[in-house]
């Protein structure tokens, strides 16, 4: 080599730190939950971030059962809806928290689904460079999914989740209860996320599932909590061993480059993501297939069960593969032309699989084939 | 207690991670400072940071060692000056990456002093959860302070450094050479910090820059080198020990809680950062002595070096104990009323100090008693 690198001096600076995040579960334990917020030992002043909806029955409660424990609380209410998770709310969550001198050894509680689960946990990251953060999840989705792993994001007029950061919460604490009040289709989309867990991790928990599926729709709260645990648990074992998402939690996208790809070219409005979810994973069954990667064919299963939770099967007519390959190129993380996917091998079980761009065509193809 | 806890499930999640940081040093090293940054084996892409002062002799010979290494180089060029490190600025740069479909897998370079590793520092943390950071410092006050630690801040509308976050980079790489070109009263406020990191930490090292102000002020390369190993590997020793500023760090803010009202009465025009610190390390001698924490008064020295590198002793005339009190209470970082000062005890030694809001009055009397 030319370069002298002798001429150089060098010192290594090493930083270690562990986060410890509890999780609590239970039904109709909203004081128990208070009282494990009081237990962290956090400052006596919180503000509640939440959205228009999940505030008309669950905010009061929540600031009475602090009060109760000595915890002043200010609500911060955002409009409801995804349109709403942008780095402009933030902003503005910020700046209400500097109006009101939250300080920084005050904390934030995050009270809602994943979008709010998100702007809490991006604001919470970065106000003050971190205050601590509660997170008390109202939807099926966000208890399985978005309060589980410390990932945050939000959209900026360029993209969706264009920023966010890696902030673990102190402590998600799960009433399982507030599902009660969801409509179906929310129960749906949360259930979407919980069968792909059982397919990269657990056959037992997919038939689990698939025998509960009425149980699940009638919103029985003893089978939700069954669900949820298990889902917090496979969660948790692919989140602790990879935090920053750069090997075995990739398994965690089974289904989602191909939901991804779908929520962007029906511009997030033609379908949910728990729906894209499921066609995506329906799609992922293909192209494992196509790639001679299957060892177990359960698509008439996991189609048997999707439509019984109500999710749709089929992407929708009007995407080409040569759309999607387009909205997947712009989103690629690499400029390597590879692209990686998670495939399915048999229930329970995944692999993780580069792909050239030409092979990501013909797998493409492959998978929207019906 | 009435709660029944036990009707929670509890599950834990421990998170543990570990950065080591590369702090390289040299004179006249811009070639071997990016063969470092190659062999960190990054992505072959990267966005420079930059101002419009910095990069008129800086930035061409980086872009061409980074492309004579394969390193394809994009500038983004912000004014200089303190009040365009905003969030403002921040999303501004987040678009320019957005817009230039940078991806997960290229990366940061900060080229500049506090303001542009602030400002690249905060961006990297945030777009895409995260890019990888190499800062390369030009002031002196960025070198042996700003660029080392990994905290980084931006201004609101409503407050200074009101968001932030704790983000290693991976390579923080000091050539010494750049001081060259800055003005005498740049080397002078970073000479402060280093004075600073004397008075908490070694003697022998105050008697260094004692001894060797003149060579410092006519930037003697090799002084200023000798300077900043010895800087970094005090701050280094501070903050591995405590990476979230709650202990031991926290000796690093001698003079600070002074400087930083000072500043900000000034509303920052009337006093540079540097010479706040310079001052308001006098104020904490005063203090130290009021309360009879001292055991060496070492005024005289102090203020003697303060003054041969062209720094201001006194706090300007306008400031009360009140006025500082006010902004010191609306600063201060917990609910308590309890103030938290550094104070030192004799050169190369401080302590923490907790004081009452009553006590800190009485100490704002005497460190403002000339």
């Amino acid at each position: 080599m030319e370069i002298n690198l002798a001429r150089l001096e060098e010192y290594k600076l090493n930083f270690s730190r562990t986060d410890e995040v509890h999780v609590v579960l239970g039904i109709d334990c909203l004081r128990e939950i208070v009282s494990k917020i009081s237990l962290l030992r956090l400052a006596p002043r919180t503000a509640i971030i939440t959205n228009t909806t999940v505030s008309e029955h669950c905010l009061e409660p929540l600031m009475e059962a602090l009060s109760a424990k000595g915890i002043a609380s200010e609500p911060v209410i955002i409009p409801d809806g995804e349109e709403y998770k942008t780095f402009d709310t933030a902003q503005k969550i910020i700046s209400f928290l500097a109006e009101k001198n939250f300080t920084k050894d005050t904390f934030i509680i995050a009270l809602g689904g994943g979008v709010i689960c998100d702007l809490a946990g991006f604001t919470a990251s970065i106000y003050k460079r971190g205050l601590p953060l509660v997170l008390i999840p109202t939807s099926l989705l966000a208890m399985v999914d978005g309060a589980i792993g410390g990932k945050n994001a939000v959209n900026m007029p360029e993209a969706k989740n264009m920023i966010g950061t890696f902030y673990q919460p102190k402590l998600t604490a799960i009433n399982v209860s507030y599902l009660q009040t969801l409509p179906l289709s929310q129960i749906s989309y949360g259930t979407a996320e919980t069968i792909k867990h059982a397919l990269i991790a657990d056959p037992a928990y997919f038939k689990f599932i698939d025998n509960n599926a009425e149980s699940i729709k009638q919103k029985d709260l003893s089978t939700l909590q069954r669900l949820v645990r298990r889902s917090i648990n496979i969660k948790k074992s692919f989140v602790t061993k990879d935090e920053f998402d750069v090997s075995t939690r990739k398994h965690l996208n089974l289904g989602h480059t191909f939901a991804h790809a779908m929520e962007a070219a029906g511009n997030y409005l033609r379908l949910h993501h728990g729906e894209a979810v499921g066609i995506g994973m329906i799609m992922a069954l293909k192209a494992s297939k196509h790639l001679e990667l299957l060892k177990e064919d359960y698509s008439l299963q996991l189609k048997s069960l999707l439509i019984r939770m109500g999710l749709p099967i089929l992407p929708p007519d009007e995407f080409t593969s040569q759309s999607l390959l387009e909205i997947i190129k712009a989103d690629k993380k690499n400029d390597t032309s590879s692209y990686t996917l998670i495939l399915p091998v048999e229930i329970g079980s995944t692999i993780i699989k580069s792909l050239s761009e030409e092979e990501l065509i013909q797998v493409l193809d492959a998978a929207l084939d019906i």
